[in-house]
């Protein structure tokens, strides 16, 4: 693996993850109906790190390799979606909004997984605990929907 | 060029683009002192139209060379930055603190354009055009800061 590639992936997402924090959970997200299963807020940015280190060392493996087309593609198209869904949700509050970004989020690491399996073990297995974590926080997004209901989001324009 | 990769870079131009839809400049830029020289608002949305249809051509055609690793990474670390770009200076309003952001992705786009023409003479002339345009708004946000001294950003923990 080029080391000098894992940084540049990493960059990208450094930039993805700034947006964690710069849009944090505050108090609205604290004021918000949770389900039981919810996982502990110490957890988030534990996840993030380790799937933002697994998924640059997944890039820079991929990215030497011939025929890396589809993977390095869907490898760009998971990190917009990545950075564009947490001003949706933490910073406009848009909880029914962000659900298909989430959405688009998902089938972008499911293709980064399979496209990256097929041209090496160790970069495809690095994107399983990225599919697994934005599996859980579609279905967190579900239940939180259910139980917030009356949720407006924020209009910028008015303030 | 692969039409499937151009849609795929395409997806990924969409997501970052997104933010400009869900981040509009509203009451709040309308009230900021410009430059003289600021582009008319409707010229925004069609450079970036322009500039993502470009970038997704240059993205598809590099995409299917052999050893495009570093236009590869460089294509994804723009992304994440052009992404994040918009959220912080229309969402949070932070004059100053999207300044490094636009500064990051003005060197991402240079080195994209480098490691595209390295490869590929029209994938590299296709991003020239984002090159000059991130140029110039690196220079209205550095006149914007200085023209409005006083701006505080919005703190979203206070709504």
């Amino acid at each position: 693996m080029d080391f000098m590639l894992f940084a540049l992936f990493l960059a990208a997402t450094f930039g993805a993850g700034t947006t964690g924090a710069l849009f944090p959970p505050g108090p609205w997200y604290e004021g918000l109906n949770k389900p039981t299963w919810v996982p502990p807020n110490w957890l988030f940015p534990v996840a993030w790190t380790s799937i933002y280190l697994l998924i640059s060392f997944a890039g820079a493996r991929v990215a030497g390799l011939d025929g890396n087309g589809y993977a390095m593609a869907f490898w760009s198209v998971q990190i917009a979606f990545n950075a564009l869904w947490t001003p949706v949700f933490f910073g406009l509050r848009r909880l029914k909004g962000s659900l298909p970004i989430i959405g688009a989020l998902w089938l972008a690491v499911l293709s980064c997984t399979i496209t990256h399996f097929q041209l090496d073990f160790w970069a495809g297995l690095a994107f399983v605990p990225y599919l697994v974590w934005v599996t859980v926080a579609t279905a967190l997004s579900i239940a939180m929907i259910r139980l917030n209901p009356n949720q407006k989001p924020l209009d910028l324009n008015a303030i």
